[in-house]
């Protein structure tokens, strides 16, 4: 190995103690010969300390703004860790997104990386220095500042992985690696060895908050190997990788859930063309993500028309759900809130069939009620009651025995 | 009036509320139909946060990174208010040091304006924004970002008058204006209506702690009026502008003091060509600022020198003394940070005379002991011990008749 990038999150940073030992951490790799990039989030907590300023300010901050204000988080624990490496006795230097070259498109807060102009570190790397870049940010090509949205540290990262042809990138926060589910619901989850890029992105995308499901799409596009571990604790973390066969031996390899899910149903809607896409557009255009769509089989020229939307953006996707309503005549607009998302993931459902049978019969069993259903490749996704979350997060990892040791390594 | 720049200080900008204030008086500003550019510190007391913690993880952080570290308060503050205008429905956007083209030398932590980019704020002014500045901060020519040291923003505000050619710059604090003497030691002490640039650099470099003194160096250089008010109380302040013949017919305009001062002595030195300026080099190079020098009259061939230092540098200063004290033979080396520096100011120094024996003759009548003396056109400083000083500001207030209403407007 010759170059690695690790990348810290805010608990890791979240104190100068903290920052003192990951500052070891970084030698302690700098000693095995290496090249380090180090990317780091802001201090813990230190984010939201800065949203809810903004928010006390205004109710709706402009978002140039915000992406100036969050952007000064990573500048803080980028230049402190650079400072406490240097008290070490090694060569280290703090910089900004700008500062190494990561240029993102302008949207702001949540902007996409479009190049990283590597050159400005490989100079860094002949001065013999480590590489302490600040997280989450970039700028645009007017010279904004810009982020990458919650999380983006992660992105961060594997870019520069990719785009200084790292042969790891390591993310290290206070999740030991991915779990079979989240142990704090099932005491029997179980660490990974392994998971594909594929199954880590529909993880990602459906609720487990391990990493950021851009990161993944930018590992998986430029085959970057991510390797997810504790900052704290010690032993192995789990390799987020190219699919290989064991992974398909097994029919799932994650459970994840997520409890912010809103419906939006719009009833009573005449079913002509182009109306669902109405809808849709209108939504889009304020920056809502719609995750799922439901449009009922019609009843007399009518149909009902659901979707589900992060609960954040529940309040405005009612008001716009209600104007377009209005024009096209609905009957009524309605929204529930206490809707959940439980999701079964795994490479090995390519060549094993059945599974969505099996996930609907135990979940039928325990007496839980689907509402929607949408599936992928690798993914099959249920929205259900927000109460009966847990319940079936349990069941399933029961019932694809993920509990015990299964074949995956 | 057409174009103003305005500064706040980091109490003015110390909370939500405060910041909401001062976006305020600034759309009352832009009401007139002027442009503006405002130039803000960080929150109060963030800076001293951050400095803090860089302490706490090394003994002796590095001045790169103290200023990446640094410069990310001022973005909090500058990118909150721009929200705070935006949201009483002006426009406004806030901008780094490098976004506004303020370009510095590369000295970190202090270092010096070499030029504006005037240009990228007239481009702002045209798309009819309020421009928020992150003061203290700029740019060296390898992008890495530099501070201008404490009070820099005040420096940043004047540089930036003066690059755009405003009409005045004002600086908004918690001090009402330049008063003659430090209004918590002597009660009687006065605003004063005008002060001119000499008066002020001498004031601020003799303790008075209202305007940076480069900051006052700048506007002098360029001719830029500088108004200096309170942000919370109504009233005028004081307008800072070249000499005038109001300003000649008194005697001392103000009295200032600093307790910050430590005298370090080297004892028994052989009174050779070369000697002092040795000692001197040594400690400059040190970057150690020496404000007073005395060497005694040679007494056998041997002399005393001392010299007066900042108390923050008291105890590298003796460590340097000690070092050359030895190679140049010296009988001892030793340091008091027990002093206080007393001056008065005033640009009628000029035409009238007798003035420093008056100062002298007023502090024997109290007894208080002269230990050095520095003189400058328009300034006469005496170092006495820390106890005296409040006591030795108000007998000179009074002697001088700066309390009762005088001459100048």
């Amino acid at each position: 190995m010759r170059l690695i990038v690790q990348k810290y999150g805010g608990t890791s940073v979240g104190s100068v103690e903290r920052i003192k030992e990951v500052a070891k951490k970084i030698v302690a790799s700098k000693k095995d010969g290496l090249d380090i990039v180090v990317v780091v989030s802001a201090m813990g907590g230190e984010t939201d300390k800065l949203v809810e300023m903004a928010y006390e300010i205004s109710p709706e901050p402009g978002k140039r703004e915000m992406d100036m204000l969050l952007s000064s988080g990573e500048r803080v624990s980028c230049s402190l860790l650079a400072m406490a490496i240097q008290n070490i006795g090694y060569k280290a230097a703090s910089f900004t997104g700008r500062q190494v070259g990561i240029l993102t498109d302008s949207a702001h807060t949540k902007a996409r990386i479009k190049k990283i102009e590597a050159h400005k570190i490989n100079r860094a790397f002949k001065e013999g220095l480590i590489v302490i870049v600040a997280g989450f940010q970039g700028i645009d090509e007017k010279e904004n500042v810009t982020t990458l949205g919650r999380g983006g540290s992660d992105t961060s990262a594997v870019a520069l992985a990719s785009a200084l042809n790292a042969d790891l990138c390591e993310i290290y926060s206070d999740v030991e690696g991915v779990f079979t589910t989240d142990p704090n619901v099932e005491p029997e989850a179980r660490k990974l060895n392994k998971v594909s890029y594929e199954e880590m992105m529909e993880m990602a995308s459906s609720g487990a908050k391990i990493l950021q499901i851009r990161a993944v799409q930018f590992a998986k596009k430029y085959n970057v190997p991510v390797y997810v571990k504790s900052s704290f604790k010690k032993g192995d973390g789990t390799l987020v990788t190219k699919e290989d066969s064991d992974m398909e031996e097994i029919e799932v390899s994650g459970i994840t859930y997520d409890k912010d899910e809103a419906k939006v149903s719009i009833i009573g809607v005449p079913d002509k063309p182009g109306i669902a896409s109405k809808i849709f557009n209108v939504v889009a255009d304020a920056n809502i993500v719609i995750d799922m769509i439901i449009q009922n089989i019609s009843h007399e020229g009518l149909t009902d028309i659901s979707f589900t939307v992060p609960k954040n953006d529940a309040k405005k996707s009612l008001e716009l759900a209600k104007v377009v309503g209005k024009e096209i005549a609905a009957k009524d607009v309605k929204i529930d809130k206490n809707m959940s998302k439980i999701s079964i993931i795994g490479a090995g459902m390519r060549s094993h069939s059945g599974i969505a049978a099996k996930m609907f019969r135990v979940l039928a069993k325990e007496n839980i009620n689907i509402l929607m259903i949408s599936t992928s490749e690798i993914k099959i996704s249920c929205v259900i009651k927000n109460k009966y979350t847990e319940l079936a997060v349990r069941v399933l990892h029961k019932a694809f025995g993920l509990g015990k040791e299964n074949k995956r390594k």
